[in-house]
């Protein structure tokens, strides 16, 4: 028997025992997994309805207490039918193509971005196309001329960070994204991927807190924020597009796990959540107040960033007189991982650039990481 | 923005308050809740690691207590890497269709059969063929027709019990279907879904117990067994196969609930399952002599089934004089569920055939919905 040709990437091994300077890792040692052990044993004590088939949209009480987090936290209202829960953010993007796509039709994606997002659409059976990036987030002009010539269906952003370069979008962007979208007909799936970190200057609120023509599709998570192997996400999106999420939902995966839900759903009435939240953003701000204070003392010279306004790294230009990718390689030999931009990149060309990320360390591991990176381009430099 | 054309059904609501004399509902109120709140705790207490970024194959120590499992209670044997965890056994088909599928390609069906198995097999992008069965299963000689004519990638049987007519596959039907898929290059899914209910004669092994050449894709679920609100679904096949859905899982979903995970495989491990699977056996056996029994005395006449070897709803031919979706309509409007065969034909016809199960009620229970039943023929023949 023989198999059709597959062209989908094998996970690179995360290596173990690292020190992991990147930015999508949040550290599950601040999460409480005795409140979880405790939330998950009441939610069974009180019956059985968690153990049976129930809504493909999510466990009632998870939707219910994730519509006034969204509407409260973030100024996006979702309506009866407007919200669905899936596993992390992940599941969004095929069951987002697949309900927006017919062959042919085109995602449009940001030239730095997040790969997985992109094959989740590919699976999805959309066709991508990368738009370049400046300061203030997606050029619309090439975004324009995408649209001119192509049959796009939805832009896929992430304007509150950018992912990778932590850049957040400016309002006129915004607003120019928006009114392009309602020109052209399309979608814009905005990625919020960690809207709680967010350092300096006032709060932004999503693309979907001002969207009266519902074109923004919100996608978020709870992984990110509080374990990674807790995969829950949700979308928030006008009633017709949920609805088939929920149907494409129905035939990969039925149905969340209601437990679990259930007892995520406490956690934000009864705000365990928002404590959570807290205890993530002090620890994460010193460790973003550490990365910073170590690389200025190294590489006052050889890398060159801003503070970002948000998110859980930083995105440095190098001029460390090597290439980016034998740093990274010489630093896994050594214990530290690090990502260059060519792992972001939609066109896989390597640019001087590095993403540094510090959510998974304490201060004392990330000096000693960021030390391990000075040595070697000192010894590289000899 | 307008959305393409959308195809996929609507789930039809689950009537509340019901007495559902159908065969795919286990009996949630037989499940250990405190239990499993024991066993999740547990595992969250020993550490972080299922909190974080894991393997897209599955928790390691449920595909080490799974891998157990199927070799002692079905012969299967699986490899390091012929293992993948799935969300129930739901998630397997989409991927699988992906996996073994390019556009054009066929998986063949049983022309009575489940339904959501075959749209997440279009969902994956097979085109899908369906082949009449006879009382000792699948008929080779049709589905040879249709290796000759198209280009077919795999067949999809239940050959423990066929879904939803309970019959279980003749031995040499078993081997003349081996025989074919070797000859014409075609790989056989085999759902075993329902593999730990049989009631008389021999336990018969799945055909991946038989099966050198690793032409079969063993499916199955523990969530049928233990409760659908835990959607744990495993997939044991050879490595190349094994190796795409796990790339395919990793942009739908990630990976699993690794700390449910990781308390299903002490459930294995410990005995709990079996402890759990003996309880049900024992509910599930008694039930079936109730539905039989009633069935007996209200229907002797009008019902005609053979009491399967195995699996959890009867088969019955119907000479009630009412057509079993008229039946149906008012059994539920009088608090009974019952499916009649169109539900599960791929042509959408209907057959005067009822599949009545009996897993999700006690005899009382059951003694009670075939009276209702009864009594809507009684009352239509007055």
């Amino acid at each position: 028997v023989s198999l059709p040709k597959f062209t989908l990437p094998a996970r690179e091994p995360f290596p173990a025992n690292v020190i992991a300077l990147i930015g999508g890792l949040p550290d599950v040692r601040l999460f409480r997994r005795d409140l979880l052990a405790r939330a998950y044993r009441r939610v069974l004590s009180r019956g059985v309805q968690t153990l049976g088939y129930g809504s493909e949209y999510g466990e009632p009480r998870l939707l219910r207490a994730l519509t006034a987090h969204l509407s409260s936290a973030r100024g996006v209202l979702a309506a009866a039918g407007e919200l669905l829960v899936t596993r992390g953010s992940q599941m969004a993007f095929p069951l987002l193509a697949r309900a927006l796509c017919e062959p042919g039709d085109v995602i449009a994606v940001e030239a730095l971005g997040y790969p997985p997002a992109w094959e989740g659409f590919r699976l999805g059976g959309a066709e991508l196309r990368a738009v370049p990036l400046d300061r203030a987030g997606i050029r619309l002009d090439r975004l324009q001329e995408l649209a001119c010539r192509s049959r796009l269906r939805a832009v896929y952003v992430t304007p509150h960070h950018q992912y990778p370069t932590a850049v957040t979008m400016s309002a006129p962007r915004r607003q120019g994204l928006l009114a392009l979208a309602e020109r052209h007909g399309f979608f814009v799936i905005e990625d919020d991927y960690d809207h709680e970190f967010h350092w300096s200057g006032r709060p932004v609120l999503p693309l979907a807190s001002a969207d009266p023509a519902r074109l923004v599709i919100h996608v978020g998570t709870l992984s990110k924020l509080l374990a990674p192997g807790l995969r829950v996400g949700y979308v928030s999106a006008r009633a017709e597009v949920v609805e088939r999420l929920a149907r494409l939902r129905m035939f990969i995966d039925r149905q969340g796990d209601q437990t679990l839900e259930a007892a995520l759903a406490e956690w934000l009435d009864d705000g365990e959540f928002d404590r959570h939240t807290k205890r993530a953003r002090r620890a994460y701000a010193e460790r973003r107040d550490a990365l910073a204070a170590a690389l200025e003392q190294h590489f006052a010279e050889g890398l060159e960033f801003e503070l970002p306004a948000g998110g859980l790294s930083f995105w440095a230009r190098s001029r460390l007189g090597m290439p980016v990718e034998r740093l990274a390689e010489l630093a896994l030999e050594r214990g530290v991982l690090i990502h260059p931009a060519r792992r972001f990149a939609f066109d896989r060309r390597p640019r001087e650039f590095l993403r540094l990320g510090f959510p998974g360390h304490t201060p004392s591991e990330i000096q000693k990481g960021v030390g391990v990176l000075a040595a070697i381009v000192k010894a590289s430099a000899a």
